[in-house]
């Protein structure tokens, strides 16, 4: 089995690290190949995502990502800033499900800005669709105005579209996601605005004709966006757009407190995926020893539970993580009063110990 | 000076007779009319919004509205729902400035999900713009998909545009606003994925030009949603699209916990406005007596300020909310043990008195 290991910028290099060592420790036989991408892929060859780092992430099985970004970038033309390597490698993959959980561990209840009677035991997960919507739409750019009261000037303009084969695709992993959960599935729309949104709430709606045994709902983005902050443990599993699912995602992460604990996954049709931290590169910590691991070492249980079908060594990962957290062991992102502040690599260490 | 009063569906006709009462006892004379809107406008006449009651708005110095919605018109088609009427109102009378104040009292420190730490003494502003962006833009509808993989396919579709004009408009709206607060703005985008934000970063910068006493800074959709989770009190204003308005005021207004005390603003290149509080229409506890009407009221102030240029009776409605908060009068929505509970009605009988 083929990992395509893309540690990035920032922190991902130290990071990807300690999740490749606890992949290391499990002593199963897997063919890691490394390549740069985002800043460091423009550093290496002038473009964030190389030809080559594309070529090994689409012969591999699965790809570890780290983080990209870097302040220093910022000045690049748009086509040559690290982000676009992920949006490549989305599009270029057909990653098109994301899933990320946001999930409370018990013992970091006090780390969100929310009160504990509102997130302690939150557990839900957002599944974004991530290559379509406005993110990829055509037409787009800036052009004169062609109509209307500022007809003439230059207006800035972008194309939102869901065909319905998208929608259907993405609606059946979430589908799939909630019957293995709660059995509850919240669609998430603007369908009282939006063309494509009324589109995409009759077709979910008409793909819940084969899953009976799920209940389904239809909030309103905004709505939503409320809802996470007033009650998110209603919540079982949420499906979205690539758009709103951006959004909302962050908000349910930061819900936590604990944004350097969260996984996620980015699968094509037939469960191939990439998998990343929902944290990012943090420039600002970067080197100094201290960036939490944690996300990228889950990233790599997710990884193997729904790419590389190791189940078993998908939950060892997950039940070394929380014994290192029963252990009291806490990076800085992490720490409070009363436990053990470690470093990047000491936590990675633990959880290899902890194996 | 004529004031449109357009009560609408739900706890709206409750509410907006409790700010009627409240601009009544100011001793101004005042022309108020009524008409129906939303569902109350289709019963009546067979649109959301009636002929005669745009009429009346654009006749009218300021319009005063409740809140429109119920789920018994969710059947009709879009164009005869509820909310339409708003979006019409907007449109035609060319109201593109939303301003959305979440503040949160002292007294109402308790209502919000979040720390007291992190939310007490909030006072942010969200500067929305409201009548571009994706909710206007055309074309839009459901087609056959044109090209890619799903070509020949139904899909969705909706224009994203900002025109130059109306992003310089919104932008001096916000700048001016900043002015007379702690003078830092954040412009909220995603220029890292759409052409339309990475235009209007463009026009906002320069704009910016003309405003040096403003600090301001830009800040991704995503993010922006995580920090008013994480510490909400950085920001001072904010001034985003319409559609990423839409999600962070809403979700800033949850915050506080109380959105039953937020009104909001939606004004014209002339200061021409529409008032009305930040929460919904409530069919679920309509006619029941129990609604806070205070947002109404507080509506009804920013009206005297920004469109009626009766900055002193402003100033009079408001500090007789805070005095009826100090007294402990609370409705059932912010009710905790130790204070008052009043209704709609002992409520806005207590501003009157108050006043
Ligand atoms: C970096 C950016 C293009 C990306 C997105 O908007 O999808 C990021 O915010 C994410 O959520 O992975
Ligand atoms: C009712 C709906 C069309 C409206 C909007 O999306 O603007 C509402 O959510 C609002 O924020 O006033």
């Amino acid at each position: 089995m083929k990992i395509a290991i893309l540690p990035g910028d920032g922190i991902g290099p130290e990071i990807v690290t300690q999740a490749v060592k606890v992949l290391n420790a499990l002593g199963e036989q897997f063919e890691l190949e490394t390549a740069p991408v985002g800043g460091a892929g423009y550093e290496a060859s002038g473009h964030p995502l190389p030809e080559a780092t594309l070529q090994l992430a689409k012969d591999a099985d699965a790809v570890l990502f780290g983080a990209v970004g870097d302040w220093k970038y910022d000045t690049l033309d748009r086509p040559l800033r690290p982000e676009q390597a992920i949006l490549g490698l989305r599009k270029n993959l057909g990653l098109f499900g994301n899933l990320r959980p946001a999930i409370l561990y018990p013992e970091l209840a006090n780390a969100s800005t929310l009160k504990p009677e509102i997130v302690s035991g939150l557990d839900i997960l957002i599944v974004r669709e991530l290559t379509g919507d406005i993110y990829f739409g055509q037409p787009r750019g800036v052009r004169v105005c062609p109509d209307g009261p500022f007809k003439g000037q230059r207006e800035g303009f972008d194309t939102m579209r869901y065909a319905e084969g998208e929608i259907r695709r993405i609606a059946h992993v979430a589908f799939q996601a909630a019957q293995k959960r709660d059995k509850r599935l919240t669609s998430v729309d603007k369908a009282n605005v939006l063309e494509t949104f009324q589109f995409w709430k009759d077709i979910v709606t008409d793909v819940h004709k084969e899953y009976p045994d799920v209940a389904l709902d239809h909030m309103y983005v905004d709505n939503a966006a409320m809802q996470l902050v007033r009650a998110p443990k209603k919540f079982d599993v949420i499906v979205t757009g690539n758009m709103f699912g951006d959004i909302l995602s962050d908000a349910a992460a930061m819900l936590t407190g604990s944004i350097g604990m969260l996984p996620s996954a980015s699968l094509d049709a037939n469960n191939k995926g990439l998998y990343e931290p929902s944290h990012g590169s943090a420039p600002d910590i970067a080197g100094k020893g201290i960036a939490n691991p944690l996300a990228t070492i889950l990233s790599a249980a997710m990884m193997l539970r729904f790419s590389l079908n190791k189940v078993e060594q998908a939950d060892r990962i997950e039940n070394a993580v929380k014994k290192v957290l029963a252990q009291g062991l806490r990076t800085a992102d992490i720490y409070e009063a009363g436990t053990t502040k470690v470093g990047t690599e000491e936590m990675g260490n633990a959880v290899v110990k902890a194996l």
